[in-house]
């Protein structure tokens, strides 16, 4: 059974949540603002689900949930942040309007972040850039579950590419996108659910093919998207996220001797643009260009529409949950 | 039969016959050196094979060979170049010492070019950087030849993507791929050479999928690498090269009034990064422990690989032709 909550008090309740997990207020809002938003937007696999994974990490010490995160202002166009081993969520939002201002300044500035914890979606980190009218690029990596295309062992995240640009008319256009074939969360769910991957985004413990989640999730791994392409892609991942920002690799992180762990350690670089300082006219008119002729070629479904339409309906009817989710919020959010 | 020609000797061949063609000299010198170095490194699709696109667009009168671009510096870390209907070639080489003089001092810059037309391969554009220790990112457009994921007419260019970064022994890490399943200069090549193209790789007039290279060419279109997620990538390239640029759209690209024309009037965005401002200790070193972990994992040949290797053997022994392609050069640059 579907139940709705509104908005706001699935916020508050989430933000009860981190804090009784181990959270201060502050980084107990932002993840719960963060997870509100997946929820409400249809984003499942970076909703309510990853309520377990983020009380997992900090019950087993791996993750800090009080600490600051350390902002150094590097170079006019380049901002380094030491996440302090906490949740990436937080230490973008203490270096963003810095971020903003830099790249309204340079036209172009790039925030870079280590050692700190990215557990989310990154369309909730680049959305808003354009919503200021700017141009955002996050690239992430995580924790190794990829092959490389033609390898023979798991090395790369599934390292997600987030793109946000803004529009004159509509919503902004923004993807997210894991470069693997599929991302891990939705493995989780399509095992929970007992269903099959396609073909080719996965392989089992022994490195064959698999078309069983449980099989992916028990000692296999997931394939790159697009073959060598993708597997590019992966790599460029970890090398303008954890080589540039100085956090670890995907593979080198490794929380066996936290049980319960599910982030990862790594690292995230945020590239913001002030697109009309490129433009002969007006970059968000030339996007409606843009949208048009992807519309008349028979694109019906932007990147972001239904995520826009899921918003849309959720903040009228209440965010839907099922009642089993709700009963474990209320169960968490007040132990004992 | 293969000839061999010293690399000094064909980029001075090439560049007799771009000035006959109709360059100046700095213009033709520079895309002789780039033609010069693609076929240096085995990289076909762009070497010799690209003679007949250029002097046709040159020709037709649909590309200016003679005209020197404009270049703005808009603020720190941002610089736009006009290159008044150009190669695109020249515009990076006039605006390249103040981009790196850019991201040395802001962290992080861009080139923004529009009205300039890209008919080369995006490695040799990026590499340099890394070879002066910084990291380049290259988004290019092109003219419609790709249909979007579940569209039904091109839309998009091949739209590659070029990637540099430094290492501290090796040579630098360095991709350069289309966001489409193939390169328009691998169909070309597959129907003179009557090969197949692979499935998934394109349609033919009607919209139906077909591995026949000739029904791509003649009327036909390509399809994205990866599905959904290689299509959200050739957007981008729209955004970050067209709209930010303030160039043409690959679909605004119609050269039919210009008979042999073969380049697009299409935009290119550069970003340059410095990235020891990020890291914690060394990116290069860094980039080691990564290419470490790739020849671990299987990954025999890295991204540039093969391309080093041609380089080092046409270095040696000289850059290897066909006869075929020999008396061709030999006699476009003696023409009558």
């Amino acid at each position: 059974m579907t139940v709705r909550i509104p908005f706001d008090g699935l916020v508050t309740l989430l933000a009860e949540i981190f804090r009784q997990g181990g959270c201060s207020t502050d980084v107990a809002d932002i993840i719960a603002q963060n997870m509100a938003a997946a929820e409400r937007d249809g984003a499942r696999s970076h909703g309510v689900f990853r309520v377990p994974g983020y009380l997992g990490s900090l019950a087993s010490g791996w993750v800090d949930g009080k600490v600051d995160p350390v902002v150094e202002d590097v170079a006019p166009g380049f901002i380094r942040v030491d996440g302090r081993n906490g949740f990436a969520l937080p230490a973008i939002a203490a270096a963003r309007a810095q971020l903003v201002a830099k790249a309204r300044t340079n036209g172009i500035a790039l925030l870079a972040i280590r050692n700190a914890h990215h557990f989310s979606a990154l369309w909730p980190d680049v959305e808003p850039f354009a919503r200021e009218g700017l141009v955002a690029i996050e690239m992430v990596n995580s924790m190794a579950s990829v092959v490389p295309h033609g390898g023979n062992r798991k090395l790369y995240g599934t390292n997600p590419l987030g793109f946000a640009a803004p529009r004159r008319v509509g919503d902004p256009l923004v993807f997210d996108q894991a470069s693997s074939a599929i991302a891990n969360g939705d493995v989780q769910i399509a095992a929970r659910e007992g269903h099959h991957l396609p073909p080719g985004f996965g392989v089992d413990a022994s490195g064959a093919p698999t078309t069983d989640p449980r099989a992916v999730l028990d000692g296999g791994a997931l394939l790159p998207f697009g073959g060598y392409k993708g597997s590019s892609i992966a790599m460029m991942m970890e090398i303008m996220a954890a080589a540039l920002a100085g956090g670890n690799f995907s593979f080198e992180v490794d929380f066996r001797q936290h049980p319960g762990a599910a982030t990862p350690n790594s690292a995230q670089t945020l590239i913001v643009i002030d697109p009309n300082m490129g433009a002969r006219g007006d970059f968000a008119a030339r996007l409606e260009v843009l949208v048009d002729e992807l519309r008349a070629a028979g694109q019906d479904r932007l990147p972001g529409d239904r995520r826009y339409a899921n918003r849309r309906e959720a903040m009228t009817l209440g965010v839907p949950l099922s009642s089993a989710e709700m009963a474990y919020l209320q169960k968490v959010a007040r132990p004992g």
